[in-house]
């Protein structure tokens, strides 16, 4: 038609080939979602396992990420160095993750939160980056990593000041400015008896999803019991800093087991 | 920390200022979606009245959105040439959109398909396009409902063909193939008694969103009763092609009513 | 070849249709480019006119360029809003122009400067800017125009105070520091008896090329002789700013005359 | 000044971090220029000495280029990983490296032509490609240097056919139709005494600008002479495609010698 000239004006851009692509969805103002829906502080299990339930459909949905990390309001996606999806078009990539993460986060709500009616819809932004190295990519998982555990200590020393110690939030703070990590453990320590490594790992650690294989039993076609290989995305709670996470899963690079 | 470096990749296009931005939305694979939830055909009123929802949820969080227009598994946001929101950057404006549309999307489906479950979180794509001038972009809208008449005059026959006709779906292509805009409204007349200018507005020209005064009733500080006017989100099923729709709505354009 | 894979990582920017396309040029380093050389002080005549003369033979190679301004070491080109030349990328217009302007001024550069070696190729950036509305791409013009007179301005009593009124470069400076345009028309007048309205136009309005009918005569088959019209790039010192020029020259903007 | 705001279009993409950042530069119309200039056919030595030597004059104006690989009218320039030139933004690195090398094309051209006086200011192309790894940057210049090979390869049967064996250039093209490397090998031995491998190396290989350490005597400040180790850009007509090269040159990757 006549009109079609508009199409014109549409601008793509094709993410630069054989690059780690990292999706990265963080929830809008959550501050204020999570205050009103009455999350535990500094964590909320529930919500953390609804995050991980949404990461799980995204993955599922999309067969070229190879491993999802999450951690609070956020989660990261990395896309196989040699995906096709979509021709790696940016604006497909990530409005299509951020709307598959959004619906299945409203739609499993009820699952996590049962008492709990959810007031509003809750949104997520989401933004694209190309990641050239394997070294680059993974400073980049572990610049995530290191962001969850210095905050999950921040918060857990916060809230039991406040909580436990009867500080104000202001002088929770004043107490906390300057303090280094070993300070923190201390703190945790002596005054609340508290120690920092027996805490919860999926809040020191976030969440990890890789694709694994796994035996699954099957009935053949004779009516014989079969056992095949499947790949399920599996959620863990550990490391991925260090070497020993990826000595353990040389497929995510895309070198041979 | 050592790893922030990884923020250098990021990259972002600020999109071009004194520009039209036109975010448009649509449905993936909602061939299989509509059809797995039993949608109505061609049109089914409960999910247009949802999309008009999960639209109207949009366009109040985003203030600077002047005119929205839907049809189909689509929706089309205008922002204001002058908008700024998020500097303009092209992944917040799309992702977030695209957040806000799906979660209310999903939050809102059970209000218009009580009796019908959702079975699987659906998803939205979205792309942001700079238009230059008005004319432009008024054309941009005039595309989108010319296609949303020319695919509702089609799907109208093509229905009525296979349901009251007796057609196989084949047959009813093969029937339509060629026909012009009058053999379809002689055809849809002479074999079905159908005039095609009582169909639904609705159907026929999808729904525009534009905010409007109304006045409304408060009740002041000493207790009297008083008007005042409100902005609102207000929906129409209106001709946009033509003149008659921007000289009634001035503002849009930014001209003085 | 099984190398050519290489090609899918060019990434290519295709500048939006309809808007003005205005490139800038720029002499890199010609502080010290300009003093190798011994350019008088504050505006060389000769390089003014080289530039010019490269800018010509730019604007007559790019037949959609309908404007060029030049100052100092620097020289502006608008292309056409309906510009399609490369399909408007941006690389190739940008490095072809500054290949041409550069070729150009080495070129030419011993009819400007017969008595002065060239020691040195020159360089010139180059940059892309869409623009688009006529408004802003005439403020576009504005700005370079009203830097080149608050530059020239400030050169021409700068230099008379070093050159004429005996000061050091660093009191010369002081003694303008804070001046406004009055101010140095003041200075100029009662301390050096110039008057700046009498200054020449080339120096304080920058140079204007833009495309002209003028007539020529030619001799047609027969022997007689006829007048034709032919489009020649015109060069100027006129005023932009004000609405005189552009009255004058109602092709640019497109409109009929 | 009111003006300024038009700053605000200017877009500017900085290229990704730790990618190879390749330059190559292709001689405009050079089909006519060449022709014009009555360049020898197939390969003018002193056409390649002259790219050479703009080639030279860039590569040793931009320091963060660790390789250059010149054949025909182009040339491709590599920088480091590592560059920082211009923050890396595209348009500065195409456009000044354009401009030095058009600037010194023309500067140079008495000294390579000097018969041949310069009669219409030549212009180049530029874009530049981000390589994400070495691997990939390789194949980059294996996918030049083969085109190299086959063009020269074909343009030596061709134009000895037409000059020697006495062909029209129609028909010259006929019988080089559908050959593969060793029937042309085999027609330059059999047709016309030559032996392929024998053709001068530039025309085989294109030529490659390194930098390399080279000795230098000088005096030093007691009058002794001395050596100390400088370096230069070198040119060498020299295999790219194969690992010697690059085992010769460790550096050049980033690796220690
Ligand atoms: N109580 C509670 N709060 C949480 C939990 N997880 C995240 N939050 C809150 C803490 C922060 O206020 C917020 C996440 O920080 P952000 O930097 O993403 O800020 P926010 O989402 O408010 O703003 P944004 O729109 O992302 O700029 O969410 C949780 O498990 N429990
Ligand atoms: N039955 C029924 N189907 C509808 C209605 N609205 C939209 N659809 C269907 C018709 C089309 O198959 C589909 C919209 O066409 P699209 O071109 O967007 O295709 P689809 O979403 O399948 O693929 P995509 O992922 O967008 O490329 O949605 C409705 O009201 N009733
Ligand atoms: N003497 C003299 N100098 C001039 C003339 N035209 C321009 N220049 C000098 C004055 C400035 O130092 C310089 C232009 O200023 P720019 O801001 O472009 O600086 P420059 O080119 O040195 O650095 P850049 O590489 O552009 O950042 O050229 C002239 O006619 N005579
Ligand atoms: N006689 C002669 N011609 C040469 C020599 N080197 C390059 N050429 C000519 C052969 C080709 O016609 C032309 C290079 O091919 P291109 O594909 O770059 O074409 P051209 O520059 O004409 O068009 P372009 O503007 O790059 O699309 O230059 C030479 O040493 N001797
Ligand atoms: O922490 P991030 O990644 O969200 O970064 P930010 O500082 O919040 O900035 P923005 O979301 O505006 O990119
Ligand atoms: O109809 P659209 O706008 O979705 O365009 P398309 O032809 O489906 O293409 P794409 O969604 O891949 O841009
Ligand atoms: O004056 P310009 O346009 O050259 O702007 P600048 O401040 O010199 O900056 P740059 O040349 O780095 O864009
Ligand atoms: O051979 P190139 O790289 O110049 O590629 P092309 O096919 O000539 O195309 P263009 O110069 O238009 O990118
Ligand atoms: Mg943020
Ligand atoms: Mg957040
Ligand atoms: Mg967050
Ligand atoms: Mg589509
Ligand atoms: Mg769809
Ligand atoms: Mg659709
Ligand atoms: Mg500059
Ligand atoms: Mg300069
Ligand atoms: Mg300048
Ligand atoms: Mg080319
Ligand atoms: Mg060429
Ligand atoms: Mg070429």
């Amino acid at each position: 038609s006549k009109y079609t000239y508009v199409r014109d004006f549409e601008r793509e851009e094709r993410l630069l080939p054989s690059t780690w692509l990292v999706v990265r969805i963080d929830g809008q103002g959550f501050t204020g979602f999570t205050s009103k829906h009455e999350f535990t502080k500094p964590n909320d299990i529930r919500a953390l396992h609804l995050m991980n339930r949404a990461a799980k459909v995204v993955m599922e949905s999309m067969v070229e990420i190879v491993l999802a990390y999450g951690e609070s309001d956020e989660y990261s996606f990395v896309f196989s160095k040699k995906a096709k999806a979509y021709d790696r078009r940016a604006s497909k990539l990530t409005t299509l993750l951020v709307s598959k993460f959004t619906a299945a986060y409203v739609f499993y709500w009820r699952e996590f939160f049962p008492a709990t009616p959810l007031q509003f819809p809750p949104a997520f932004d989401g933004r694209v980056v190309a990641y050239p190295s394997d070294r680059i990519m993974r400073d980049y998982l572990c610049w995530r990593q290191a962001d969850c555990h210095i905050n999950n200590m921040y918060n857990t020393c916060f809230w039991l000041l406040v909580n436990q110690g009867g500080l104000s939030q202001r002088d929770a703070e004043k107490r906390l400015n300057g303090t280094l990590s070993r300070d923190k453990h201390e703190l945790l320590f002596s005054e609340f008896g508290v120690n920092y490594n027996n805490e919860q790992e999926i809040f020191k650690k976030g969440s990890v999803l890789v694709r694994e294989q796994v035996p699954i039993d099957l009935v053949d076609k004779d009516g014989n019991s079969v056992q095949r290989q499947k790949m399920v995305v599996q959620i863990q709670h550990c490391d991925i800093i260090g070497d020993a996470f990826w000595r353990e899963h040389p497929e995510i690079l895309g070198e041979k087991a």
